[in-house]
């Protein structure tokens, strides 16, 4: 059973995982910065500032490719309505757990056992990683770029990173939470709620650090490009807003008498 | 009665396949690529790279045209509204078949009768084609484009191709069958789930193959710029990505003990 | 009473007709194509591909203002989450109609009685002038444009126009009467769906036409500008539309023998 | 009491305030207006036409940062999703007053009494200035712009700034007092409904004034960069469209008895 959910789990995530790759937007997005802080002066030149387009930044690393639009907002319409339809689809099955951060708020407000936990970030991380890896085959290889691995963009501190990940992992928590009493009828559009927020989180947070508020979607690339600089990031900040929503979805807007395994 | 839903499937098809016109996605995108490809260097000249953008690379071809705005994002937006608000108007009638790999994975299912299936196909198919040859007379002839047929995008190879093609799919028929319990209730919200689905393969697959998802879309742009090169594709991968979610769906999701055509 | 449905109907269309000025997407649409027209050729020197550029068409026409934004999605997402919200707040006063070509197919379908369809559409036709009118006053002069007349792009021809007008109003006009079941209940998301159709129906026709798909619409700018070249169009496109619907919805989708003023 | 609903409604406002920041889209339109005003003629040279683009405009101001994407559609969307979730989330405990207008308008429908009136306005205005300084140290310093604040569009006049701003605050509390009746059950998509008129708010006013529709959502960042020209027109606007809209609805939309104190 446990190998079913994982199975299904990998399954079900190859979907949010393969946007970074159809529109990479995060290394596309650090790349155009680089290449216009480089040689940009504020009057702007016509090179500087074409070069620093968003969707012309991206040529200058992956050339001839139509797999470059690395459109802030196409990015947070993909995670949004897959994350939507992925707990609308999988909810007979796993519960709508997707996401560690997820899993450890639901553990923290008592709503899950803690074997089942283990189970769940497992499944989860391995889903991630295999995700990852038939993106990887799926994209030729002049489209990979940086396969939407997690990093701070330039400019942005160590503390503004964890600071914007706590804070949109903060809000998709306590949406997810506040969805979890109409979670078993899908007509009350809980599964609308929760992609709206994922959508949400990207607009905010897409540049500063690509967004992770997940750290099973920050790990499956930073994996495959082996790129692991400020990976701690992408976990501390998703666990800490979500156990800060778990904590006042506790005490002040559900307080159920269930949570923090008492 | 088979004839009364050829003609209306014909109808309700001319909407969802006008849009490859209005936004020459597909066209538009290759066309953007091989010129890219044909003549940029990864430093980026101005000119190449202004050629590059999705919004310029389109000026080659069709030069004094307001109909060229080949924007993923208003392709997928326009897909996915159509065919959510197809399959709420059409529902009362042909039961919201609309693709066969759709009807496909039903008649697999054990949820439509064999001879009803081949009927659904059929009038997709002639719909599919009687909604281009529209599409191609109300559309003035610089900006006909390649009336979004769907091709592959430069560098990606044909298992590439197929592998997107059966991911999305996948999620799409996965999502079908997962509304079909409340698809007879349209306050339940199905048509929008499906409509974000078809927005989101969009959203993935647009930059690989101008996302097909559906042959009986494929078909019609296909026969009117005589275009079949790879054609097998835009079959093969909507059907098997069908028949996995049926499969999927039947065996764990929702084991209704009616599939399988026993 | 009459009055009151005027008076609210006119204030009501405020909003809608707003948007053709903060982003002038159809006359933006023209200028750029003309001037692309003028002096572009299919190699695309760097001006000529840069002019003919959405956001960079209108410089030319309206230099210094920041109001220039025709982006078609912004338009289409404007005007169909108007739509939306109108026919939710005005539902219990005006019963949603906000469209002569809607109240035209209402009146073929025996649901509303033809004295109060010529007064909702003498509301409709004053509202639509008083909006435009005050959305003349609100604009700076140079960022008025033409104040979104709709019009033919170039080389569309009237019969291509009016079949794009006849297409968009039909289905436009389909679901408003697919949702007059669910209409007093605001929770079953009918407005959800008559918005998302006016969203579809700017995707599909604003390249071609501006997207009317309402003559009240189409009045207002073509008086103020003085603009009526083909303004015909926008009436017999919309009400051919709304008349094949009504007739479609009455012998097939839903005849409930109510129809057809028997 | 009034103190908990003052911490969280700081708390929340985080989120809406974090995307002027984001996306610096009401500093970056102006700029991009200062600039191709100085310098563009409507021939459009290169550079000037270069210039006046939305997303080069602020290469000018912002230079090597990839937080400037003043896209007016992204704005839009992250105002209206996140006012949906924290109207979803918040409800059990404020009612969802997140907006002086709003809850000035509840008070004269009778709805709020007056005393916990002001302990909504100061927790809303106190949480509007917490959050702008949130954002102010979570942005790099060459990022931050103008931090979001509203101001006038060059060319825009006070009196239509004003116009403006009462139009869409009138649509948005006409929306939320419609929605007031299914506002306790969350499965009736209020929230929805009044995200959808945030966002078409934006869409609307965002080139004349950067859209306000709430005095506490403009006092922050006014602050923060200590620029109050014509900050009453952001307190007046918003109040006085709030106060047509109850009267609208008092009188003739939903009649209830309760209202204007009586
Ligand atoms: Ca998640
Ligand atoms: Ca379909
Ligand atoms: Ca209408
Ligand atoms: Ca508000």
């Amino acid at each position: 059973m446990g190998t079913g959910i994982f199975l299904f789990a990998g399954l079900a995530s190859i979907t949010p995982w393969t946007q970074p790759a159809v529109d990479p937007g995060n290394p596309g997005i650090t790349a155009q910065s680089q290449s216009s802080g480089a040689g940009s002066e504020p009057s702007g030149t016509v090179s500087s500032a074409v070069a620093a387009t968003p969707s012309l930044g991206d040529v200058g690393t992956q050339a001839s490719c139509s797999l470059a639009s690395p459109n802030p907002l196409h990015v947070s319409l993909a995670f949004g309505s897959s994350v939507a339809l992925m707990s609308y689809c999988a909810l007979p099955l796993s519960g709508g757990h997707l996401n560690p951060a997820v899993t450890v708020s639901m553990l923290v407000a008592g709503k899950v056992r803690p074997a089942w936990a283990v189970c769940y970030i497992l499944a989860q991380l391995l889903g991630g990683i295999a995700a990852s890896a038939a993106l990887y085959g799926l994209t030729p290889e002049h489209a990979r770029g940086q396969m939407g691995v997690n990093k701070l963009a330039p400019g942005v501190s160590l503390l503004q990173a964890l600071g914007i990940e706590v804070i949109v992992s903060f809000q998709l928590v306590l949406c997810i939470l506040a969805t979890s009493g109409s979670k078993r009828d899908p007509s009350k559009g809980g599964h609308l709620v929760i992609g709206l927020s994922v959508m949400l989180g990207h607009l905010v947070a897409i540049g500063y650090t690509g967004c992770s508020m997940n750290p099973a979607r920050s790990l499956g690339p930073a994996l495959i490009t082996f790129e692991f600089a400020n990976h701690w990031v992408f976990w501390l900040g998703p666990l800490g807003g979500a156990l800060a929503a778990a904590v006042l979805d506790e005490l002040v807007l559900a307080p159920t008498g269930s949570g923090f395994r008492q």
